[in-house]
């Protein structure tokens, strides 16, 4: 797959723009003080459906035409892309298929099913969610949207950064999460494109690292068993979306699970926003590494704000 | 005590611009489904202190001429009028002193040494309390800001409803929360001078309510050993903010704690802020009687954030 380029960005954000909203950022001299620099907060957790992912999935599911979407769309995930495909699929007047595993939380599901879409339940394992989405698709003739290993996805996610450089385009540096690498690869791409003089920097928990490690040694690397609080950045970077950072990414920082606890909770009590853990690891990597970031202009997309309120590390 | 009048509420706003935000307004179309209205949302949880209460103490205390002011500020309180106080002295370059009840959440104490006030621990009954204030004051020659029985609190409070009705000039109703009084009285005055087809309702927990039965029957009544999540409603209404009321507010609705509670858990999920059950109290009223409201434009002052995070009650 070919990486996306900047007309490809600008089209995802003509495609999507009346789907979504353009976040609002947000700053905290709390958080100033405490890096010595001045630090802005794209507020995707403001996004509809709670997430940045809403960008990706409205870009695939939009770039087909009408009458290629009537038999429907499909992914599997327990996560904000599953509340993505299943909101944009309605937006787009077509029926959504969601496998989730028999883990994910129930308010999450319902969420999934308050936008009308189907929902599968399967066993909370790779294959088995792989399988049987598999078997929805052959039922139904659903296309498949797959939540980061897609051109129109980074695409789709790359438009959050857009956004940021527009309305700051003086950032020094600017800083997201990395899972599976869909809005980090976007992210990256967009600053290579538009402001090359802002470093790209990554944050990764401690405990699934696998970025961190395939950036270092330059060939894909994967985490046995990953376990961290930061539930949406448990998969592994993609391939496409491993090309792209190792090009235009300037660093990657790994951060301990109780850094992420401690930074999630600095910005719910200072700065009064619902953030869940995945976006709090790149609020981590911020104060770990103030010294980086001092005297200097930085943003953040604070990824999404969905957290399960009964279960809270603190 | 008179009415603060028009004037002293805009050389409040023009005397504390400057150490205060102009609060954003948010909506959220999930609560605009919910009432079938639309509903706009003050956010004074973003304040400075993460709470309204910041503009009262700051137009007390900037009121003063500076040679008036050398020997600082006292205040007895366990919420975020202390706070308020103690960040108000300090943009002014004085001292507070702040006479915190021995059950002030640690959190809180540690906020108020924070702005460098000097915090005197008593019993927490409100005779030790007034009793610490007041040798504090023969010691130092503080001068005390009253949380909310005074001209200039209301005047101060009130800017909070200036700025919403300015930026949304067109709404039906106003809402806030009734504790002392202050914000209450100071929105309806606000409301009277200058949007007088806007209707301001209450907004009180059921078992705080003392303002509605007093709304109800004419004449100040109280209520026995208050107990309400709403931590920051527990004190009675004072006698000039309930002259205001009585002659600027439209109605009071009461809600029970799980509305409270319900209302402040569909805030975080939906709306990704984290505010107080002071705030949700408003919010509730609004769910409870949506029937009012449905067809309409709401406006809701969002009172605070301070929320004692290892103690939610969900």
């Amino acid at each position: 797959m070919e990486f996306p380029s900047l007309s490809d960005i600008k089209r995802a954000h003509t495609r999507i723009s009346k789907y979504i909203y353009n976040t609002q950022i947000m700053t905290s001299s709390t958080i100033n003080e405490i890096v010595g620099g001045e630090v802005f907060f794209k507020c995707e957790n403001f996004q509809k459906v709670g997430a940045f992912k809403m960008r990706g999935a409205t870009n695939v599911i939009m770039s087909y035409r009408p009458e290629e979407r009537l038999n429907g769309f499909a992914t599997h995930s327990s996560g904000n892309h599953a509340q993505a495909v299943a909101k944009a699929a309605a937006d787009a007047g077509v029926k959504a298929y969601i496998v989730m595993p028999s883990n994910a939380p129930q308010v999450k599901v319902d969420a999934v099913k308050g936008y009308g879409a189907e929902v599968t339940m399967c066993e909370p394992t790779e294959e088995a969610r792989a399988e049987a989405c598999k078997k929805v698709i052959e039922r139904t003739g659903a296309i498949q949207v797959h939540p980061y290993h897609d051109t129109r996805i980074i695409a789709g996610q790359a438009t959050a950064a857009k956004e940021f450089i527009e309305e700051q385009p003086e950032l020094d540096f600017m800083i997201t999460p990395v899972g599976g690498g869909g809005l980090a690869a976007g992210s990256a791409l967009t600053l290579g494109h538009v402001s090359p003089t802002t470093k790209m920097i990554l944050a990764e928990p401690e405990a699934v690292n696998d970025t961190y490690k395939s950036f270092k040694s330059g060939k894909l690397e994967g985490v046995k068993d990953p376990k961290s609080i930061a539930d949406g950045l448990l998969v592994s970077v993609g391939e496409l979306n491993f090309a792209i950072i190792k090009e235009y990414v300037h660093d990657i920082y790994c951060v301990s699970e109780q850094e992420i606890v401690d930074a999630m909770r600095l910005v719910w009590e200072r700065m009064k926003i619902v953030i869940e853990p995945s976006s709090a690891v790149a609020v981590a990597a911020l104060i770990k590494h103030k010294e980086v970031f001092a005297g200097k202009k930085t943003g953040i997309i604070i990824t999404g704000g969905n957290v399960q309120l009964n279960e809270l590390p603190f």
